[in-house]
């Protein structure tokens, strides 16, 4: 397990320098520039072009230095410059990936918010956050189709002593009568229980493939996976047994008695983004008696050695983004495949260790779900 | 209307000076401070103490100038000092308010917002937060009580053509079968739907009430009432009535098919803060047949002329802080009785024009509704 941490970390660095490493060519920037969605609401700055530059801007008139840091080490950077008028503004050096990427200004040294956006909590803090327009951006809009429910949920846990904030998507379908299949989804390393409906849509991804008749109504519980409250830079020392026992003893509980839920492992499953996956993991493996179904998205891997037996699990799902290990992920599957299990693959084209490739992996996977 | 909307925004600033200009003794500070409970998590920054004094910090090593302002006008604030490590430090000049109060942070000349925080919807932006601990925060602290839900909702109007977003407080005793009361809670000028449930924690309060058998269990929707988007200063030539079709034809009919409500007027409630109180009013005199309990929380009053016949309204409820206009609400409060009116006020003590107050009036309100 510290091995993988170890590589999840390595990739989250390549993507930060690879957003910031292109050369500029002004010549070829396409002035098509548009306000960010995930800006705060009027705020015009930042703004994204269809080649995929996004442009920063604030106004700073003392300020002696402004850099705009991407990506979860903040590495690099775009330096803004300052006008006449105070108002520093700069472009980024090359074309983002498609998709969500968290971002920070450092003003003076001081490492803030851009007061243009809505925060994101990524990195164990709320970060900046702008989305650069993705050609398949339609399977997560919001459109004019019946929606359901982002339920906030605070249980107790015996096992931590508190009481837990968690989201429980609830599809159009819920009614309160009939009973529904639940997918227990988790965040990444430094994110938090809000991650998946606000920056990665999980709703709205739903909402869509319902409406289109492509995914089986179920519920989704979003829970925050860190419970041992360990800082940034401990990932290869988080003991995920802890998560592991709030999640079997208190939160499918708590779930299976407060929602309409089928509650039994045909009926539930669990995925998760890096160390959610990693989480789901370890969970599936530690707990095969309360799911049938896996997913890692940019987490690992499963082995035919550590499941076991091919008919204690309905499907396992394994993801990447092709910028990523798409080749651990296709021979995993292709393993898995070999040795009886129904083990799929997907690779999000062009994307890295980030939200985009979370988003797809969503997307693909929901349709096979409690089938 | 007009009239009522100056005398609001006069209090706005008056609220913001007095924060600010009493003249700091530090020989009388008391060095017992905490961090903040609306803090970042892990972060130490803001602190508070017990006599009400705020301190901030942040690590700027190159800034000439940091100032934190508090309240909706920004003006004054706490000028910070820099060290020779480059952190910047400062302590208000006087003790605060109880209760939470929004700010930001100006850093050579950028406005910003404190990276300890998180960040709550004012002033139409997300804005730090920080909390001065009252003496009885206990109504609204999270205990091991059952808790409700705070459900998003994503529901179509066809009076704006938009898809908007609300959001709907179940009751712990909500169940899918049982039928309960709703009230209508609106937040003020340049919030949005998540004050209520983020810095209002109406969800708390209603927990808590419930549990001590304080009151009956109801169901709150919050919607964003700013549905015609004016900008911050527009509040005088504000449209009520835009936001009056969209509750009276697209809210109130989304709500009662998609939760078990008790749809009529007998078990229906409508209050609301500052400009919330501001459409309470509008609307609950434009719709009387919509809403039997009436509740403004800083938003002006009700005369026996406006509202008519007294067996109109089962409850006309006014409150504000002791700092805001207390003599008026009680005249009024006396007038309405006088004239057969179940008239109930409700006095802040030591608050001005901020969410302790409306914190307080919910807790006031609730028990009285819906017997």
């Amino acid at each position: 397990m510290k091995k993988t941490a170890f590589i999840l970390l390595g990739l989250m660095c390549m993507t930060t320098i690879a957003t910031a490493q292109e050369k500029p060519n002004t010549a070829e920037i396409k002035e098509d520039f548009v306000p960010s969605v995930m800006n705060q609401p009027g705020q015009e700055y930042p703004m994204v072009n269809s080649q995929g530059y996004a442009r920063f801007r604030i106004h700073a008139p003392e300020a002696q230095s402004v850099i705009v840091s991407l990506g979860l080490g903040g590495q690099g950077g775009t330096v803004l410059a300052k006008d006449a008028d105070g108002v520093w503004t700069g472009t980024t050096a090359g074309p983002m990936d498609e998709g969500f990427h968290y971002y920070r200004m450092t003003i003076d040294g001081a490492v803030v918010n851009d007061p243009g956006t809505k925060n994101y909590y990524g990195s164990v803090r709320w970060e900046s956050g702008i989305e650069i327009p993705a050609h398949d951006q339609d399977f997560y809009a919001m459109k004019d189709v019946p929606h359901g429910q982002v339920s906030q949920i605070l249980y107790p846990s015996k096992e931590t002593g508190q009481t837990h904030r968690a989201f429980v998507y609830l599809p159009p379908q819920y009614d309160g009568k009939k009973k529904f299949p639940v997918l227990y989804l988790q965040h990444g390393w430094g994110e938090d229980e809000t991650a998946w409906s606000n920056q990665g849509h999980a709703n709205l991804i739903m909402d869509n493939l319902i409406a289109e008749g492509k995914c089986k109504p179920f519920i989704i519980v979003m829970a925050y996976g860190m419970t041992n409250e360990v800082k940034w830079g401990g990932l290869a020392s988080f003991d995920f047994t802890k998560f592991e026992r709030v999640v079997a003893n208190d939160l499918i509980p708590y779930i299976d008695s407060h929602f309409k839920t089928i509650a039994k492992k045909e009926m539930r499953a669990m995925a998760g983004l890096s160390m959610g996956g990693m989480e789901t993991k370890h969970i599936t493996l530690a707990r095969p008696e309360l799911f049938n179904y896996y997913g890692i998205f940019s987490g690992g891997l499963y082995s035919p050695e550590e499941i076991g037996d091919p008919s204690k699990v309905k499907l396992v799902f394994l993801s990447c983004g092709s910028k990523e290990y798409p080749d651990a992920i296709l021979k995993a599957t292709e393993t898995l495949k070999a040795a009886g299990y129904n083990a799929v693959s997907y690779i999000s084209e062009g994307t890295a260790h980030e939200f985009q490739a979370w988003r797809r992996s969503l997307k693909e996977m929901a349709p096979m779900l409690f089938r």
